[in-house]
């Protein structure tokens, strides 16, 4: 029997075990999709305790912490108030801890023991037993240790690039803080998500539109305004070093309507006026190939992600707002659209650099069978089939993806892990990352599917570890 | 090499032996989903040999036996008159065999083998050669054992509960006798299967209504009173230990409509006009959400299975009628139908323990996000994504589900395996599932991936395997 | 650690060994669906270099070669003129070795080397390094060794038979010839796809019609006239030893229309006006049931494939035309559509056997509780679940498909692999799939899931690897 989580956690050969410790594991990280707060960076946050930073809650106002240990801990039956409400902070951590220990076999298990191991040296298992052990020790050391506060953490995890999640209005002035700071070492780029301006059928476009044509100084009476202005506001995170967007989509639309056709519904919607999913498709597309045609242009990166049903819970929706752990896997239909959408940008001449995430793991043939029709040369795996996250980041999920897309494509040119992640403990899902990766290239060479080829192997564990992520990012 | 299927069977590791052999092996079992006829159990019915209690055919005009075994016979090319028809039991005794030899990989291969192991001490391979001692050897004990009795293989098979699946007319007389009964002490309880009175769009459905009219002493004109009268039955049915109803739908619907619409195609439907799926989803959502809401009152456990799509051969159906072996996995795209109703159950506070099945295993991590949406203080686990049976309740199905599970939710609050069974022998699928589970949580220990922590782990393996279904179910 | 790709590649256990070296290898093969130039196996072709045999180019103005290589090329970045252009030889052949050292996983890295070790001798890993020795040791008996033609390639392989696949108007001359020559002792026959006749909704239509119309002498007005014709050349095919047709449909329909409904669409499709698919069914549905009648006739086994997105790249189509590397896996919705089209088959006793494939896994349990419904007493296995093929036909792919129709069919009837390649070398994937089958019943039984009884395993293994499609399309 192997021991709990040691240093060899999910390495199952001697050739894992080698490619992790000596090559996997010594690469820097680049976290390119994430939701950490540019300002928390920048002040260089310490925490109160392992609740603060592990649960959260209501800070000014806002909801703010893990949804996924919140949804953990609702599967438990544990009420709300130990979740996201009031309780005092360490009976919180007694009930996360009596849930988690029955979550046998959830990413969640590995993720709190590989955060509690690598920042703060516990070894043992959280239990109710040891609850108590934890808490003193872990909170005594967010209090104290120079390493375990944001910027500390970051370091410790050998970060080189964080690329956090920005509306297109935001002032980004916190990023800029951050690269006037010489003491920061770690790039922490703006990533362009303006899925509010693209969402026309959803509560709040109308408003949001008015602020984005007040931040760009002009009234957007048409589509092809919205255009222009979100073009202007990528210039704008372009020149503070954006590297990627981020486009969060039910699903993929793609309809060719003409500039009138948009402009009526974008009308409507503005007037307040009820606007059906499929009535937005035609604006959708037309805002989605503009941004993708300036991406281009830029080098931006364009981040795909669907397959999302969200605020599921009409109750808790209205207690706790958006992002609360409500979200779930959604059905989709759009795999023509997809393709259609990329055939339209590449005839074009205007396909940016995209990487396409589906929440829906059944969709994973079905892209790595598609980004192969679009590739181009700018880099190797220019269209990629995004890393497993979300609901999909545990070993299942990222065995799945990788497999599939080594099967349907180059996994030598995949570019890895992100964390998608609201809290700066979620480094070591890299560590995970690795290991999974590590262990599954090392099955192959050891079950002779792959040559023990050592300058390849290191190239292809580099690679997909940090090398591919900074060469597709130019970071 | 392993021996085949011996004690050990499909147990790779120690730990997994522990954990089975200690813990799951002597657990009661609760089979809380299965289609046992109450009057055989109270009858303490015998069979004549092994073609009847393992193919079964026409008893009283009503074909009755396993239709897993007539599909794989059928598969392997042999005619319908030694599976269901009238040729003499030896000779389709044979058939069986002989099929069964090339079915490698078939759960049924393991089933039957349990099945001959356990209740008739039989350990040698059914092959060609066999079955003639092995048909005599099982025959006798069939006539003479007292064990071998319906009554005799529940004692034998430590179940401590059986929830039948019965209709909402049913008087429930055999139950009543079983309750009665002071020598049986398993719970023999009515699960509520109101099918025939949500399934407005297909034939029979006026009929059904009349019926439920007559039983409830009045004319049912319109939704509402449908409502009262399956509200009346589920009281009658709860007076009589009722735990848990079971819906199966083709696909979830979701719709709401006025009154006045669900009725006008109500009465379209008793008129015998023909009405479509869609038109039907009215009605059927408001039928579903007023049983939902006196479950909830009850504690009385909603199921909902669904995407299977019936009778898909029209030359069988007409020769063999409905649950002949005809029924295959469907395409489903109701995702976002369950959402909608599990959201509308619980705005409501009506929303009663539920467990969600899909046919179609594509839809293992749509529900294993899904539930974690809608869970309650209840119970830890309190809406469930449903074991891997029908066409999943093989390795491969049951592993991916409590993997799907496991990484999505809490796998130590499932409540664990079902028979949907209509054979007294089949309570050898609970071994089955057991050894499945006791393997893939021993993986996990001796791979490191939880700790050796025999306390946590004991809880969450006898839970698992009664204690959980235990507490769910109120036994 | 097991050496790279030695002769027990994929053969994990002692008895996987056993099956492969004693039954499996052993085996003639049949590769019932492939794409050969029978022209080429009369002709005897001799090839110039790998890169011709790899990656082919333009001959005669018809693209031709391997798209999966073309594909995994492009995964890398490398321009199209190095793929399927004009670039020498050895600098294409330089291009893809670099490729294919990143391609850790995909199922090209395997066929590459047991094409490289099979029938050139090569045992060492192919890389930038060792490209050079490997392309003039290749090139070399390419030239040179009396194997190495097309005709000596299937001697040296052990096919038995092939079937190519051929166009209805095709006049078979290079099958008569090959069936006349007494030195060709591998069977040769056409498979009939008559794709271009039942995609009413696709360019070039009419013109296919009207050659069609051609060919049997007889303008063709109405879908009736097109039934007839296709029969006439169904028969054609069947006096040149056809065993199969091969239907590769986007999706499967299933409309029943009149006569005068579906004639009014061919009407519309013959004068040049746009149809849309969901118009087209009823014609289809009509051809295809009418082709169907006449396979179960003849004994002609009917092919379906389908769930494909067929040249999704706009820009590339234009340049290289279909079947260029730019198809992808497509969703679908068609379940329901098959099941029609297999009863309506059935119950007018006109169900031939068929073969199911779908190019999207995620049917894999769908297709094989489908099958299960359909089977018939003709042979068994009437209906199957077929082969992981196209951008399923690597090791996942393959296991999975084999491990759903061992658990809900019955995996001992099955008639296991085909190429669907153009290429003479490709019968390597016969040995990968075997190996990959031996392994998995090798796994069952030392993992005591099946006995160790050496007959039934030979049996299993033959039939799969050989013989069950011997008896299937009647070789």
């Amino acid at each position: 029997m192997k021991n709990f989580m040691d240093k060899d956690f999910l390495l199952e050969t001697e050739t894992a075990k080698h490619l992790f410790h000596d090559y996997a594991e010594k690469m820097p990280l680049a976290d390119y999709h994430c939701h950490l707060n540019p300002r928390e960076i920048y002040e260089d946050r310490r925490f109160d305790d392992l609740v603060q930073v592990w649960l959260g809650g209501l800070e000014n106002g806002v909801l703010a912490g893990d949804h996924y240990k919140w949804r953990m801990m609702r599967s438990h039956g544990i009420e709300e108030d130990y979740i996201t409400g009031n309780k005092p902070a360490y009976e919180r951590f007694l009930k996360l801890a009596e849930a988690l220990e029955m979550a046998i076999g959830n990413p969640m298990y590995h993720w709190c023991h590989l955060e509690l191991q690598f920042f703060f040296g516990v070894t043992e298992p959280l239990t109710s037993e040891s609850a108590p052990r934890i808490w003193e020790h872990c909170n005594k050391l967010l209090r104290e240790d120079p390493e375990l506060t944001a910027r500390g953490m970051i370091r410790k995890a050998n970060v080189a690039f964080i690329g956090t999640t920005d509306d297109p209005i935001d002032t980004l002035e916190w990023h800029e803080k951050i690269e006037k700071d010489p003491t920061i070492t770690c790039k922490v780029c703006p990533s362009f998500r303006p899925d509010k301006a693209v969402n026309l059928h959803k509560p709040g476009f109308a408003d949001y539109i008015r602020k984005l044509g007040e931040v760009v100084g002009k009234e957007l009476t048409c589509t092809k305004d919205v255009c222009e202005a979100l073009a202007q506001r990528i210039r704008f995170f372009y020149e503070h070093g954006c590297r990627a967007s981020d486009h969060g989509l039910d699903y993929v639309p793609f309809r060719i309507v003409s500039d009138a056709e948009a402009d009526a519904v974008f009308s409507k919607a503005m007037n307040g006026e009820a606007v059906t999913a499929a009535e937005a498709e035609g604006y959708q597309t037309k805002v989605l190939l503009s941004c993708a045609k300036l991406y281009r242009e830029l080098g931006i990166v364009m981040q795909l992600h669907y397959s999302c049903l969200r605020n599921t819970n009409a109750r808790m929706f209205k207690l706790l707002g958006a992002d609360a752990g409500f979200d779930t896997i959604a059905q989709n239909s759009c795999g023509n659209n997809i393709a259609a959408f990329l055939s339209a940008m590449d005839e074009s001449g205007n396909c940016p650099k995209v990487i396409l995430y589906s929440l829906n793991p059944v969709d994973n043939e079905l892209l790595g069978s598609l980004i192969g029709s679009f590739q181009g040369t700018e880099v190797p795996g220019k269209i990629q089939h995004g890393s497993a996250w979300w609901f999909n980041d545990n070993k299942t999920g990222m065995e799945q993806q990788m497999i599939s897309l080594a099967n349907l494509g180059i996994l030598g040119n995949f570019i890895g892990m992100l964390t998608d992640s609201r809290s700066f403990l979620s480094y070591t899902r890299h560590d995970y990352f690795r290991r999974i990766l590590c262990n599954l290239v090392g099955n192959w060479v050891e079950n002779g599917e792959y040559p023990n080829n050592d300058a390849a192997l290191k190239k292809i564990v580099e690679g997909i570890s940090f090398l591919n992520a900074k060469r597709y990012f130019d970071i």
